[in-house]
């Protein structure tokens, strides 16, 4: 299998550390994607025609997107405990943080895009200010749960472990730390993970 | 069960066609929400910290988003056929589609984003023309697949539907029937459903 992808996304990361939890590095070959919404790429966009990352190539040629149903495909074909649990109150925890990682995710890929590839003048505080907005809310919300994420390591907290990475890589300045302890130290036991710390973006951009 | 949602938004009747599928339209009071990433509504915000439609409020008060995590859990509360085919290369094929599909619609939303609240000085031709860009290559992907969309109706038709309808309403000038007779060929018929009739964004929008 192919995975297209950006060492610097936080959904190709995400990506990333659930093939590498499930010990299945061996199996996918990666291939390294630069492109934005105003620069695609035309490899990319026959594997994925919206022309995001990330997109798996499967052996027969077909392809599957997004991040969430290339996990959830994954997840069915290694033989180590599951990172989608298969049903009941824990798999709906799972998606939904994962969802809810990738909320963050995404309001900090739109903010990017506004301050680093959208020409200056046409940058629009309100949006950046918006999309922070939904950014903090979400952070509160997993510090209010940041107590019951120290079990297991399943796709939601793998969701999260690269929201709060992507947040450190981009927005340093933004200090989400402050006022979020618990979610803090959650996030300081589980970057240490070897499939959190060998994906860190910091690893490629430097 | 609670819905948050506005009835124009093509995620939120996503859910509400899939709702009626499986005959749980009398256990979900839908709730109308109107904002946008600028103008967030404080009631979403507790049942969504992202402030997005739609969210689901289960009877025990926790929350459910976003809308590919609530249609899968819907789809274990009825007895219906299943709208998520249960595993295997069917379960991939659907999941994939509602991944194009949501893309469509995310494609739509944020060209409506541009032209219809961010300021008109701040508006950026080249973000318009790349959404739609994504747009148009997905709809020529789905028209080559087109043949293939005659089967059962799943989730992944469903969000085809809605994305489709989406357009219509939003870029019906696109004329995106143009060169895609099987496609279209394919929406006449699937737009006839009750499903998809009765939760066509016309009806709340006249």
């Amino acid at each position: 299998m192919k995975l297209f992808g950006s060492p610097l996304s936080p959904f190709v990361r995400k990506v990333r550390a659930a093939i590498h939890e499930m010990g299945l590095d061996s199996r996918i070959a990666f291939t390294a994607v630069t492109m934005t919404p105003v620069a695609p790429d035309a490899v990319l966009n026959r594997a994925n025609p919206l022309g995001k990352i990330p997109a798996l190539e499967l052996d027969d040629g077909s392809s599957l997107y997004d991040s969430p149903v290339i996990c959830e495909y994954l997840d069915g074909v290694h033989d180590r405990p599951r990172l989608l649990p298969p049903a009941g109150p824990a798999r709906w925890q799972a998606l939904r943080r994962q969802a809810l990682a990738d909320g963050i995710m995404d309001a900090g890929v739109l903010v990017r895009y506004e301050i680093a590839v959208r020409p200056e003048a046409l940058r629009w505080d309100d949006w950046i200010a918006a999309q922070k907005g939904k950014i903090a809310r979400a952070l509160d919300s997993l510090e209010a749960e940041a107590g019951a994420l120290g079990g297991g390591f399943d796709i939601g907290r793998i969701a999260i472990a690269c929201a709060l990475g992507y947040l450190d890589f981009r927005f340093a300045a933004d200090r989400w730390r402050d006022r979020r302890p618990a979610l803090a130290a959650w996030f300081e036991t589980a970057a240490k993970r070897p499939s959190i710390s060998s994906t860190a973006p910091e690893l490629a951009a430097t």
